[in-house]
């Protein structure tokens, strides 16, 4: 048996094994794939296993998360800081999780499993590297220089999460995207001709990819070449179709039944004796050891060359080579007393306010890069003199999404994940829905993306109730680690936008569509995620509790209530998340424990805000879905009014008196 | 001007003139595509306009909502129940709101606005046709013979839902299912190029479609002719590529300007102007109303000669019509009195017990039809001895959807909306947000399509963060309309299914992936939503409110408690929506007002329980996201154990008292 061979079974057995002790996996791809992960790190990948966040690595991400075993058998075949104690707790509390976790296994480029996703955010790694090498390259000067590889199944390819991401890379010509299509032809349900017929070369054709094909995944040579002529054709992505067959050396091997559990001891016994391998469990032959590490002296040569090439970099274009830290090291201005981001004088619709906000940071933070999904003359998300990205100019950093709201949230999450920028995203509110999962993927991954969304409630108005978001606040707040701010004016847009830059995990912005007026009392107040906004004389009877758009009307309720004596506090809540991160001590002095009088108001469900409420308090939300008609009829119509704040008020102190 | 001319131009003029009043609106596609939309009615749409449920008409979807004066125009001129005053009432509060929805307007098939969804629910409908026809149609009796036709933009195409859908319709061979594409090259942002380059005849043969084009879109010959031959081939769907001008006769014709802002008074002057059009503001030429009125005659004559049709029917196969009425009219046998439906002796996953009874119901529901995200096997969402939904089997009724859960879910809305059958769908809980949105829309809708989510919680173990659902639960609680069950055990599974199949709106049935026990306490109590599963003697000190999988804990718990000499009482809730809706008195019975001390107890996030937990209880749930190892490990690490519950049920009884 040669090296190579070797090697490849080492890779299948590593992971079969793995997969036996935990009692649960996929072995179906790591059988079927190992030489397409092996010909790609011994041959191609750029990598440097001591320095796996060098900045001009090569990326590879496993979209087929499924088969991470695949993934961590390479990683530490070829020498990143990965135990073989590691392989054996496979699927256990540790750095070899069941899905690749970014964060927690070094190598691991971004967390996959939810099928497709890895594409979105492999195109969104290339789009990173793209602009990155127009912005910082000079002649002689290649210092960003890789590709991107992903390994995809046929799952990720049949949602259309990899479709839209793959449209976009092709009509943005990421020429150092690779798709290593691993073309089993079986997913869980049995054959992909049950409901996967389409012509998948075509369909890349169609998308302006180069399409190239491997008829016997285990044929190293033909990955190879395919491999090389991949990477030398950089005018468009590239897609190799490797014929595989699932599960290979296992019993089984070429049906579902191989696809997502164990082996079983006598399967792995057969695997072994079908492929020759004579070691026993979770030993690998030196000799494997030993040619793997080659690989990564390769690498590590070629990070060794490319510090050499930084500091020639950092002589000949001293401007450029600080600038390029300054974006890898995401260094940002003092936000907080930046010229006139606080400056707000009349009445706008916060999206109005986030698209000067935004504006006034893209001019000191040059590394911004983002756009909407064809809303941005709606969405007010484009940053002024930037230009557009495209393959005729790399330079751009305002980007066209398209209409393809899931793969721009991916893609987004990928730029992230590539370093060097801070990438941003737009779309209407009640469309978030499309992209949720990648929104969670960002909070999972701990990345900062921020999501400006506009359009955030019945404020839509003639649109109806179908881009009515209602829902969607309570949808997003209960994202772990997801930010969710809706501000009410524009200094609150403007914390809004600091909190998210300043995060280390991803915000949603919400905006409105509708004017709204400027407040005396906002300013920097936000930050703090909630915060009294107008108080009355002495204790509160009355708490009135809003968001967004519906402080206004708790603001007037406050003077109809003052005209009857009534003492009521308006606390602004921009952030519930921010707010309940302050001390208790804060929290206390905003939301006293025994004013029980309390009006919650937001245009969205009320499962927000039963925890505000308590047990006497009154909330006016959205029970049902809105309606079409223009934007103040309805919020009469749904009782957001200061009369009908002011009466559930009454309501409220009626109750807690009852109960005394 | 020839009288196609004439209506034509009718069309885009009261459309334009219909937006101007409403001052918001999109103009652009009603002007470009109204030589599509009326040589589809005139020359090729079945349909009865005294009858627009008349159950055998073609479908006429309108994907791109946001051009919904089109449809408005089209369903005023060719007869239907819609008056001038409702166009003049264009996105006021009525029957023709911004986006067109479906049971406000008649003739309005599925509610559009979210891009891409009207193209799946097309496919649906197709689909729903093909089976029925599948199953009803013999010789010389063609019960179900009828075209979905679909009208889309470059905003649907670009929606990965779209490419989802429209492989799934390639590989089903949807023959009677044709896609107009109004091909209009333009964008909010501006020229498709920016962005979306690909070559969409080469996508749709690559997905196996018939591909014809339209050169130009104001030809209304080639539009037929085009349509004709999209007909004519029923192997496999249609897609025609009409290029058109979008806002075409208005200034701005052409360019992004026109798509989604009023004419303006001048504009509207103009477009008249070069349509030649001197008639006063919404007036419509008798010849024109007389002209459509022919194609409603002859629509009318098809659905007399479909009823005749149906007579004979009904004498030559006397029981295919009685099944064929029970499908339409959607016949349930007495549910809560099934044989056998409640009979669960052994510990059993909930999504096992659905199997079960999915199982027992489709032995006496011929007409359900669905299928899983090609997860049949795990979600265990399969009906035996139903035989598989293909291209060579029509009669099928399990569906491969593939790896598509956004189509998966619209298709399932539009197999609902034709009528005749009951469609559900299954997938992981936590991939429900890949499919989000078009649950809302079933929502919106009132179509009880019922969806099968399993895996429900870090339950799922191993898998990790990636596939345990956190957020999913208030996620979909917060959905207006849309009835979560979270069943402890089979019976409260088979009151999931009950209250799903009768209920006029979707439901989502969460089901587990390991095992729970079966209690003697459940039965049919889960029919009110939340019930008193096990109950203390006496007035209760403490409360344990739990759904799903956390029941077991609670029920532990109780004990644990009782050995303390605390009386607990153990709710279950796994339908807080239900519960909502019972009586006060029987809410109070079972969750008493005065009982403050309470343990709400749930793998989910705590926005679902701060309405039932109160002020004084505490909240057993995820603060976080989950991790990969053994299910047992996660659930203790998590704190869903009875000796955590006991112990915050202790606190909880300490801040009640605290309190006096």
């Amino acid at each position: 048996m040669d090296i190579a061979t070797t090697t490849i079974n080492a890779i299948r057995v590593l992971s079969a094994e793995a997969i036996q002790k935990a009692n649960s996996g996929h072995p179906g791809l790591p059988l079927g794939s190992a030489p397409i992960g092996y010909t790609l790190f011994a041959d191609h990948l750029k990598f440097d296993p001591t320095d796996p966040k060098w900045a001009d690595r090569d990326r590879f991400v496993l979209s087929a998360g499924h088969g991470s075993m695949l993934l961590y058998s390479l990683l530490y075949l070829f020498g990143y800081d990965l135990t073989m104690e590691d392989l054996k707790n496979f699927r256990q509390l540790g750095r070899t999780p069941g899905h690749p976790e970014y964060g927690v296994t070094p190598g691991v480029e971004t967390t996959t499993g939810p099928l497709g996703q890895g594409i979105a955010n492999a195109v969104g790694m290339a789009a990173a590297e793209a602009h990155l090498a127009g912005v910082f390259n000079r002649e002689g000067f290649p210092v960003v220089d890789h590709y991107t590889y992903v390994l995809c199944g046929d799952g990720c390819l049949e949602e259309g999460i990899s479709y839209e991401a793959c449209s976009f890379a092709g009509a943005h010509k990421l020429g150092k995207l690779i798709l290593l299509y691993d073309d089993n032809a079986i997913t869980i349900e049995g054959s992909t001709l049950h409901t996967f017929k389409e012509d998948v070369a075509k369909r890349f054709q169609a998308q302006e990819w180069q399409v190239l094909c491997v008829e016997d995944g285990n044929d190293i040579r033909a990955i190879h070449s395919a491999i090389s002529e991949a990477k030398a054709d950089t005018t468009r992505p590239s897609i190799i179709i490797c014929k595989t067959q699932i599960g290979y050396g296992a019993p089984g091997a070429g049906t579902a039944k191989v696809h997502g559990a164990p082996l079983g001891e006598e399967g792995i016994a057969a695997l072994k004796k079908n492929l020759n391998w004579d070691h026993g469990p979770f030993e690998v032959p030196d000799q494997v050891l030993a040619h793997c590490a080659e690989a990564g002296k390769r690498g590590q040569a070629q990070a060794a060359r490319w510090h050499a090439l930084m500091e020639d970099y950092r002589r000949a274009y001293p401007d450029l080579a600080r600038k390029f830290a300054a974006y890898m090291d995401d260094e940002l201005p003092d936000l907080e007393n930046m010229d006139g981001l606080f400056a707000f004088s009349k009445p706008e619709a916060t999206r109005n306010t986030s698209h000067m906000v935004l504006n006034k940071l893209a001019a000191h933070i040059p590394n911004l890069f983002g756009g909407s999904a064809d809303l941005a003359p709606s969405n007010k998300s484009d940053m002024k003199d930037r230009g557009f990205f495209s393959a005729e100019d790399r330079t751009g950093s305002n980007v066209h999404f398209g209409i393809r709201e899931h793969a721009m949230a991916a893609i987004t999450n990928g730029v992230q994940l590539h370093g060097g920028l801070r990438g941003y995203c737009a779309t209407f509110f009640v469309f978030c829905d499309y992209m949720k999962h990648a929104m969670r993927l960002s909070a999972l991954m701990d990345q900062p993306v921020i999501y400006v969304l506009t359009h955030d409630s019945i404020g839509v108005g003639e649109d109806g109730a179908t881009h009515q978001p209602v829902e969607q606040l309570v949808a997003l707040r209960s994202i772990p680690n997801l930010k969710v701010f809706r501000p009410a004016d524009g200094s609150e847009t403007a914390c809004a936008w600091i909190c998210a830059l300043t995060g280390h995990a991803p915000t949603a912005i919400v905006l409105s569509r509708q004017t709204l007026p400027q407040y005396a009392g906002s300013k920097k107040n936000a930050l703090k995620g909630g915060y009294i906004l107008s108080d009355c004389e002495g204790t509160p009877d009355v708490l009135l509790i809003g968001t967004g758009s519906e402080v206004e009307q708790c603001v007037q309720a406050q003077r109809l209530l003052s005209d009857k004596g009534i003492a009521a506090r308006v606390i602004s809540m921009p952030c519930m998340e921010v707010f309940e991160q302050q001390s208790t001590a804060y929290k206390s002095s905003v939301i006293p424990g025994d004013v029980e009088a309390r009006v919650c108001v937001e245009a969205g469900s009320p499962y927000s805000w039963y925890r505000y409420a308590g047990k006497h308090g009154q909330i006016v939300a959205m029970e049902g879905f809105g309606a079409s008609a223009p934007a103040k009829q309805l919020f009469k119509m749904y009782g957001f009014t200061a009369e009908n704040i002011a009466e559930k008020a009454l309501i409220s102190l009626a109750a807690v008196k009852d109960r005394r």
